[in-house]
């Protein structure tokens, strides 16, 4: 199983470019400036500083949270995916100015954390549980990996390597080293990363080492909430997930890829359990993990609260992180039909539409004032912020975007995964052949989608196209033929020979619908939310007035695609008629016996992805309904 | 206005005996076993400890808040109104007790307080805004005053005069004096009824200087939390109710008082105000009040969230005192309709059918397994507590219960406002004669109540009857001839005249019904609570199962009386027909297209008042609705 270099993906449409093109072009560059200190309305990152301090070249002391490095080294894996679709010379003198810093900063053992180098060099590897060192090298590691495949420019590498080499000399399981593992889960994943990089077995072994030595008794360390660092039991015997959502779901990727190296079957087992728990029990639509904002944590099976609802930016890419993993294990369409779930409403939606400011809790329903006057709710930010003290989100948004190519496809042998429906141009090394793919489609607004395939030479070939949940029904044609496909745990099999090029047209019915939610799920009892293709729609303020909760949608109602002037031309918004509760006749009371009193209403609804981009206002994703005596029976 | 003395009050009825027999046999010896650190399954109390080792009796330490002594003092007031009704020698020998410890604890300038004797002797009056000195001297007045009108033992009143003596020498308009203001109110109510005890006017004087001082720039003392306290803003430019809930709804009650007695209409005004605010924009259905467990607070209008709701008990029996208060001063049924929500609901909820355990926080929707596992809702408890450490509740309940019979009558020259149906004979004094009183009924089981009437003399009398306001129609009759009645702001008024003794039948419809919420209450929705006369209904996993989000009720369903074996066969029971989502066809996911699939399903409900007296389980006030067509206009 291969995920194909992102040189070789070059993505295109008005989507993503819009999209992409604000990353690299604005978000980036801002990226950069806050990690300079140098955006005015933020609070400093300081993150580029510490090094500078660290090396010498200036005086001071750190600035930021102990974590405060992987800021950077998420923003230079972001700068390598980018440049590896795009040179930028001045951007490659960024990267290259900081890896420079970087090395300088390297202790001759190998070590690199600027916090521990400034603040507290006497206790290095002493407070794992709450100290993030491990991943802090987790983060430079797979930064470094990413420029590497991006320019072949091997210094950061090299670095990396030292670091890795000095973090296998100092845990393992040897008397004299440390039996410990990270607080905060990263370097697990970062490790297989270097490992695939480097082909060194050891950095592969190292990781394997952190895997299986978490929760084992004796403990190593300990603290009153074990499950907050999911270290309560060994890894191969959880079965929920618990705790912090990031630090869980890093876990749970370096899980899969130690249990797709290892061949271990518990581990797979165990993997695909917390998998299960994790996207059936406790995901919102959005895509959204992690219930509360106390701990950052999931909480339990089917409580999603909306109001409330904390669904770090960072939880769910490292959902899509996990998601990308499992189907290596597994090859089975529920884990791209998350990646997408993710990628088109809560990963979008964590952005401006002027890629400035971010969302790192993620509310699926927004009252402003409540915000504003009840303490509960103190977590939640009715509009995108500048930057954030603790700023793990912005750079691992601008990562995730500019790694989008990594979703696209799956090559295995002569066959050919497709994924996600984004327009590119690809070329995928196969077993026998190399094809060039190039995709068009105006999806998410559109089912349709092409895909034409070149081949060195004609030669069979197996092309599987994943039908997304959402979807009731697909029609295929090969070279303008309608095909019948063979299914594979939701792909269509395309066994194609003897001919050098394919079209492929295949067409996803994308009507708008209602979708409702598991009986469990109890904050949504009783309501509906609308999608459209992968997108989920919510209602704003902006297009509706207040009191989104007075608004009722009809299961039974036509809903018309619709333009709005005050958001790009292109963004399909949703028109219906609803019902209003009527204010009349309520004389001073808060309460009074039933009786029917609603005034039709036309109601708007617009991408989950692009909300809040007006004036600040109400959202709601799950709206009332007015059901239809068909409800009754 | 008068209200009659609890001694002339006799209530009678299996509704009230069983609770107030409870109240009397049981609550008060447990509660006088609480105090003396005598329940081995609760936290001490340490208030009676307390007491004697300032006196010297014993040696130790203070232990418990500062506060802690009011807990004893409200003990004392349930003993006292108690003993008013039924002559009990071991409990009058008992509070003798306390009296004679209370009194030895006194300083020879009048002081009493056994946290600042023990622990803070010179820091006497420096805190006002976070040590309760004024609050707990507020509630040994109270005590006080109860005891002696119950025994007309003055031993403890005296010592009250010579505390609020003293208290009147520190605070002040004149140089020498203090211009503080206590940071939790109670004192402010406590001073008037010491008035009304003693008729001395510097007590009431002291009273509304505490009352006028209060947010008067420049300010005594200062907080980041202004409105947690109330000192915001001079009370007369106070609109909304804000800040911690008992505070402000004590401060509300004393604020009546004085604008009762000095007349000045600007308080008046502030007083209606901010009752109207509370009672018709930030009120659960049941009578509870303070949205939030941060700051135990009100938050703002509409805000009235379900399953985190606070609604300390505290605050709602707050809330009856500020109504008691506000009926003097504009005779209208609200205040009555609000006293009567409150009792029939989160008053008699908050106690144990076995009188031993509480409830601090009432949820209005319970998910036992929610409370456990979310870290957002640790205040709220799924079941009753046999003590708290801060047990400001179990005594408050117990002086209210026992202090009933104040709110059935008002007298005022020549009439009786009957505010509550609650069986009794009584003995009221009016300005022409003395009528005895026969009040029978089965209320609030059943609407028809009788009314026997005797007089000393043959003359004329007025009877104002309060409509409920859940009531759509009565009927009337006066010595058994239908009558028409005069209405006065929610009473019916019958001017009678020239007999010694009438008989008024009284009838009230009492049909079960679905209540809705203000469109503004999000939390409610497109939701329906049930209501039978003054009881809101709940439904309980014993009853229906567990998730009772997945059952749907039905506006148009016809609702029958029950009686359920595991609770008193006397408690009506509600049975109806409704829906349950089916879990048929979920298929491992969370989210679906919606289709309707219901299955019919038989529901019970009983009385809020009565939940959680069996084994734990889920419980909710609000349900969600299958609605008919009639709703779509």
């Amino acid at each position: 199983m291969n995920t194909p270099e992102l040189q070789n993906i070059h993505i295109q449409g008005a989507f993503w470019n819009r999209i992409l093109n604000l990353v690299r072009d604005v978000m980036i560059p801002y990226q950069w400036e806050a990690l300079n200190d140098q955006v005015k309305s933020a609070e400093p990152s300081h993150a580029i500083q510490n090094f500078r301090i660290a090396t010498g070249e200036e005086t001071g002391t750190h600035g930021g949270y102990v974590f405060q490095d992987s800021d950077l080294y998420k923003w230079i894996e972001a700068a390598a995916n980018s440049l590896a679709q795009r040179p930028d010379p001045a951007l490659t003198e960024c990267v290259d100015e900081v890896v420079r810093l970087i090395e300088k900063a390297q202790g001759s053992d190998g070590y690199v954390n600027t916090y521990f180098t400034l603040v507290k060099p006497e206790d290095r590897w002493n407070d794992l549980l709450n100290c993030h060192e491990l991943y802090c090298a987790g983060h430079l590691i797979e930064a470094a990996v990413a420029y590497w495949e991006a320019t072949k420019k091997d210094r950061l590498l090299n670095v990396a390597c030292r670091l890795a080499d000095h973090i296998n000399s100092i845990f393992g399981p040897a008397k004299r080293q440390k039996h410990g593992y990270p607080g905060h889960p990263e370097i697990e994943l970062a490790l297989v990363r270097l490992y695939q990089a480097t082909s060194e077995g050891r950095y592969l072994s190292l990781s394997q080492y952190f895997i299986d030595e978490r929760g084992q008794q004796p403990l190593y360390y300990d603290s009153p909430n074990r499950e907050y660092n999911q270290f309560h039991k060994p890894v191969r015997e959880q079965e929920t997930a618990v705790g912090h959502a990031v630090r869980a779901l890093y876990l749970y990727a370096g899980m899969a890829d130690i249990a797709l190296y290892t061949g271990d079957p518990v581990l797979r087992d165990a993997c695909i359990n917390l998998w299960n728990d994790v996207t059936q029990r406790q995901m919102y639509i959005t895509g959204g993990v992690g219930s509360t904002h106390i701990g950052e944590a999931f909480t339990f099976d089917y409580d999603l609260p909306n109001d409330t609802a904390y669904a770090e930016t960072c939880a769910s890419i490292a959902l899509m992180l996990f998601a990308q993993r499992m189907f290596v294990l597994d090859q089975d369409r529920r884990y791209a039909d998350v990646i997408e779930r993710i990628l088109y409403n809560i990963l979008l939606a964590s952005m401006q539409l002027d890629g400035h400011r971010f969302f790192y809790a993620n509310p699926q329903e927004l009252w402003p004032e409540r915000v504003q006057k009840n303490p509960s709710l103190e977590h939640i930010k009715p509009v995108r912020q500048p930057w954030f003290g603790c700023a793990c989100c912005p750079p691992n948004i601008a990562r995730t975007l500019t790694g989008l190519g990594k979703y696209i496809y799956t090559t295995f042998e002569n066959a050919i995964y497709v994924h996600q429906f984004i327009p590119n141009e690809a070329t995928l090394q196969l077993a026998d052949q190399t094809v060039t793919v190039k995709m068009n489609t105006d999806y998410p607004w559109d089912g349709q989608t092409q895909i034409l395939l070149s081949m060195s030479k004609p030669s069979s070939i197996q092309v599987y196209l994943r039908m997304p949940d959402w979807c009731a029904h697909a029609s295929l044609m090969v070279n303008r033929k309608n095909m019948d496909a063979d299914w594979h745990n939701g792909y269509m099999l395309l066994s194609l020979a003897g001919k050098e090029t394919y079209t492929i047209d295949f067409m996803l019915d994308m009507p708008a619908q209602f979708i409702q939610a598991h009986p469990n799920l109890r904050a949504d009892a009783g309501k509906l939310a609308l999608m459209r293709g992968p997108m989920v729609y919510c209602f704003e303020q902006a297009d509706n007035g207040e009191n989104l909760s007075a608004l009722f949608v009809q299961p039974d109602t036509a809903i018309e695609s619709y333009s709005l002037e005050d958001l790009p031309s292109d963004i399909v918004a949703l028109k219906l008629q609803g019902q209003q509760a009527s204010l009349v006749g309520w004389n001073n009371t808060l309460y009074r016996p039933y009786r029917p009193d609603t005034d039709p209403v036309t109601l708007i609804a617009v991408p989950y992805a692009f909300w809040g981009n007006r004036k600040q206002g109400e959202m709601r994703v799950w709206m009332n309904t007015s059901q239809t005596e068909s409800f009754r029976v």
